[in-house]
């Protein structure tokens, strides 16, 4: 079979990082990314070729595309995070070439996974159990493990509740689900109530809506009454620096993302003296560098057996090609609740 | 000799905690404190009554006078947390008695240190050399110990050189003159010019002055050439926020004390995620009894031999009696660079 040379792809219009903070979604995709014939990399040792068969928007993803994440933009790669595909083929060495043939969840090591075909590091692939479905595959790595390691958190603060913002995300419901069969406490915020017994059945131990006029009391007697000494915060506005500083001692901050464009006040700033509060970040990126390879594959193990077993499950709010995504992708994340998936 | 039961004192007028935060100075301290007659309480095992000869007034006092410090007030209980004094009479107990006619360094664990006489755990209590002034003894325990716990943390990050604001401070002073001797590199952050020079002489690497035009631009220029990862903050305003945020990966803010009324503005939370930054916090009272009793022993056995050498010197701005201390205690504390002194 004759590899291709070029791909598909959704390309990045820009190099490097954008020059001042953006915001969380960007106004125009076609600001950011193009359709392309991207060349494909000569295959090195250790790297395989992948056909992709279906990739996932994230929010991490956008506001990579916009240059204010943590890595800087390569001009003309395709952009994308991670996806599931088929590999076509290696380029040499052991783990590469057992991999050629299987059906992988993979990170955009090398070429980004927005993309008819990609080029990614063996090591990052994961061979995906037959009874796991595309969807799932696709959106195997980023959002699970994330969910894993904020657990975790919670666990080693020594605290058997937290709390939870956009509670609501494909993210926030993995982690509601994951915590109740850990025998963990999820006060979930959410911003509007439509959801709220959708997140009880998920797995909150109760849901906090920050856009009713008793939100303040309601969650200082939920705080008093389950003691959570975690905050996990993907939103970062002044609702959330309130409830911090609402947190009993030894409170931690935890920060793994930044959907909301406020600046938060530390208006309690003694609180960091007197309640030995902290305020840290999470970011996946670091952490699967940091864990052993035995440790990351018990865990992906772990993460497919959720999602081949149902208690998991990816849900996707609409599918397009990659020509639709470029305008059609902004309007399908504001729609949906759940995940928005590019099918090249 | 007949024991006193009761003292002159500066007695709390409230008790409890404020109903919200206050400012770091009271606007006047009679709203606070009284000259009181103070009744003694009886001498339990392990406590002494120790004979004030001088206490000083630190800005946790101001703090703690105002209901906002992180333990609550006892209403008619003298206020100070530490001095220099005789011990006159043990409650018995092997430790305590043997402290009976010794000069002591003390924390006002039992009554407080504006007074003329005080009690105090014998645990607590710091027998002093005899070429020690009665000024060292006075400021041994809050400032000298915060100090070194501090450049621990400095080290602990595993860095050499940190930034340090209000830098001419009594304890801004102790931290630059012990890093220069530990080969910590201090970047003295002061709000006016006029104490550069001496700041350089006392130990800073380099000294940046906030209220100068071109302050950002020297300050980002001082990070870059020193990478300091760790901010030791006793001001928690917005300059200080901006500083942390112009610090490289890996930078640790550690609040130790609040002396701005601001509430600072975390206008790049990114950089938690990416960057691995941290916001903490620092509190004597909790690092003390943490530490070991050799380890404890060890450090003050140093801090008397740096006061006894000349290493570090407290400056005294000036002495107050108790009756005088109530009107003058606040413009005492405007006027001068050291330490107001209470002297019964």
């Amino acid at each position: 079979m004759a590899l291709p040379s070029t791909t598909k792809a959704l390309a990045l219009r820009e190099g490097g990082y954008a020059p001042a903070p953006t915001a969380a979604v960007p106004d125009r995709m076609a600001d950011h990314i193009e359709l392309a014939d991207m060349p494909l990399p000569a295959l090195k040792p250790g790297q395989v070729l992948i056909e992709v068969i279906m990739a996932p928007v994230n929010p991490s993803d956008l506001f990579y595309v916009q240059g204010s994440y943590g890595q800087p933009r390569t001009q003309g790669n395709a952009a994308g995070f991670e996806g599931v595909g088929r590999v076509l083929a290696s380029g040499g060495g052991k783990m590469a070439d057992a991999l050629i043939g299987a059906r992988v969840a993979f990170l955009g090591t090398v070429t980004g996974t927005w993309a008819a075909h990609a080029v990614s590091d063996a090591a990052l692939c994961i061979p995906l159990r037959d009874d796991l479905r595309d969807e799932d595959g696709a959106a195997l790595i980023v959002n699970p493990l994330t969910a894993v390691a904020l657990l975790e958190r919670v666990r080693e603060a020594g605290s058997e509740a937290f709390i939870l913002n956009a509670a609501g995300s494909q993210l926030g419901r993995l982690i509601l689900g994951l915590a109740r069969d850990q025998g963990q406490k999820a006060l979930a915020v959410i911003r509007r109530g439509h959801d709220a017994e959708e997140l009880l059945s998920a797995g909150a131990t109760e849901v906090l809506v920050s856009s009713d006029s008793d939100f303040a009391t309601r969650a200082g007697t939920a705080i008093r009454s389950h003691k959570p000494r975690v905050l996990l915060d993907a939103v970062g506005d002044q609702i959330t620096a309130d409830l911090f500083f609402a947190m009993p001692s030894g409170a931690r901050w935890v920060s793994y993302g930044k959907m909301s464009d406020e600046s938060p006040r530390l208006g309690q700033m003694g609180q960091f003296i007197f309640m030995d509060k902290h305020i840290e970040g999470f970011w996946l990126s670091r952490w699967l560098p940091a864990a052993s390879p035995e440790r990351r594959s018990a865990l992906i193990a772990d993460v497919q057996a959720r999602f081949a077993s149902g208690a998991w499950a990816t849900r996707v709010a609409s599918r397009l090609s990659l020509p639709e995504a470029i305008d059609g992708m902004l309007p399908a994340l504001e729609q949906g609740t759940g995940k928005v998936m590019l099918v090249p």
